[in-house]
């Protein structure tokens, strides 16, 4: 297996011809960036909560993002429903275990819900994998207090159980599927300072699964492109606020050229 | 009739020394734009959504803004409350039909509530407008799939059936109340590429309402400055990101000279 | 008692090297800005706010901030649960009684909230300080329509009834703990134009109160950094569009000479 700039920058083309509907059942806090991240990358967000409407939702979907941020019963019952009816959709589905570990509360809801149907992508930080995993180490907040290769097992562990792809973000990000394992390491450590860049990771790898069925190439894809548009950001950025804004443009007028000058990728 | 940049201008001037309370019942993923374009102009918004008490605040406030954006039942109760009040207490309603066609939830719920009571201004693109016409074009998500001319005769129509003006935003934004029609030309494609601008263009319509008795003078005056806002902010901006900061800033520097300069309009 | 420059940037530099975990149960509105701002001066946000999990994450962070913009009763519910969990945990805690006078519901919940537990700091503007206190003029919205001097004697009477610090935002900020006062008078009326920097405010008091037991003076730290960050800003800002980029960029790179050349402190 080989993940080519070339094939990178494909799926960009894709998701700019097709826009496709990427469906959010995602946080407070990154609903706005998350969304625009999502047009400025050429997808058609959508953010959706209600009971009543989810399942309609997701069944039209090209995608269905499911954070569990800001989560609370209600949301709860609702990423359910629009999972599975995702699932038998044939509509791919990443899940973000926002903070899991953090309380208990979100650690066994949110195994619940990945155990509930057939996830595409999981995508979280090192911290968040583990305790999905089923690690005891307790994360603190929504920060990573491990490195990601330290939740490689864990991440492989979720996999084989899951049948889906993992992606552990970190200053090296891994992305794997059962033995499969990609490295990617674009990135600047000036977007942990940004809120909502690991919750723009995973809606992005939702653009990407909506054009490439193969979920760890979607994650992984998705995942080199969140880092070169960071990092290129991060070289424009006076701090944290100027880094958002620059972000969003890079994602935007990404080229080719930028993919190929600058991806990182190792496949094992 | 006739809609000059004077005019235009003067209800800017009117919203800067009144600084008008503007009541938004909205979503979660443009609150905070579109709280900060109502500051950029020079109203006050207000975002309280709680049952307890949306009429003790709608019945105060200068205009009532409802975006069914993210909505859910709690919310579409208050939304009605709300509705109610302001409508007995004199204070113009603004509401946007985000979506409305995505799910048959969405639809249904907000042609209960546009008929709940008197709206001053109904606001969306031409599926929404259709759909809440009861077109029965299926809409995809949030983003339009028609042109803002073909949702014309369906804004007509829903015009004389609510008795209100009724804006469908485009690359020409149409607004009407009964047969008068008001063309406003002015915008950017760039401006489809960052979250929440029709709901801006929504709020901003609040913000005119509360200084313009005449709704369709006060429609279609918001849309000529969300234009010509968004016009001046894609000429400096480097993509969707920097279009969203340039577009407040421009907005709280409007001068006459950019409204005379750039206005295109046409009132038939 | 004194508060220098070297003792301001002395807590600035223990929050970049902590990183204290700030939990807020905040309002829609300003979710993403105030993470952005914790993040940017140091801190590590977390937003939560489900029954099932504030106690949880409120005993185990480093503060807890309320504030009651966008609240409804399972959200109160949270507030009160979060609250009593974090006094006794010893968890200091920031209440932001935001639009407390504008809606009887709203200033009676604060009210019962306020005096539910032992607050560190409360912080305002003055019509919320004012309608806190039992003063009866209306507050219109969220935007104060007093200065801040007029609430001094409302905020003493809150310090002693609560035994707290009472902070007041304004052209000219007072923080009042029993008879000691501290006036700080940094910042940009541009500053008035970005929504939620008063939040923002409250949220910095969170991140300063995590690494200085004395309330006061934390509060007063604060409201020093939020007004030179916001005043350098807003130099070089276009707008509130740019100032609220460039402020998150500011409070990121905050220098000990940015504190000790531009601070306006008075203790009284």
């Amino acid at each position: 297996m080989k993940i080519t700039a070339a094939e990178i920058f494909q799926s960009v083309e894709d998701i700019r011809a097709k826009s496709p509907l990427v469906h959010n059942i995602t946080n407070y806090v990154v609903m706005n960036n998350t969304a625009n991240a999502l047009l400025a990358v050429g997808a058609s967000p959508v953010m959706i909560h209600a009971e009543e409407e989810v399942e309609d939702m997701a069944a039209i979907a090209s995608a269905l993002v499911i954070n569990i941020g800001t989560m609370s019963a209600p949301w709860v019952r609702a990423m359910f429903k629009a999972f599975g009816r995702a699932v038998s959709a044939g509509v791919p589905v990443v899940i973000d275990p926002v903070g899991a570990g953090a309380t208990p509360y979100r650690t066994q809801t949110v195994r619940e819900l990945v155990g509930a149907g057939r996830p595409t992508i999981i995508r979280g930080n090192a911290s968040e994998i583990l305790a999905l995993a089923g690690d005891r180490r307790t994360t603190r907040g929504v920060d990573s207090t491990a490195a990601s290769d330290e939740a490689l097992s864990a991440a492989q562990y979720l996999s084989e159980k899951h049948q889906c792809a993992v992606s552990i973000s970190g200053a090296v990000d891994y992305t794997v599927e059962g033995r499969r394992v990609v490295k990617t390491a674009n990135g600047h450590p000036m977007m942990t300072r940004v809120t909502g860049l690991g919750c723009t990771a995973t809606a992005l790898c939702g653009a990407f699964a909506a054009v490439d069925k193969d979920g760890l190439a979607a994650a992984a894809k998705a995942m080199a492109v969140m880092g070169i548009a960071g990092e290129m950001a991060a070289a424009k950025a006076a701090g944290p606020g100027s880094l958002q804004m620059h972000f969003l443009d890079t994602l935007y007028g990404l080229s080719r050229e930028d993919v190929a000058g600058r991806l990182k990728i190792e496949v094992a």
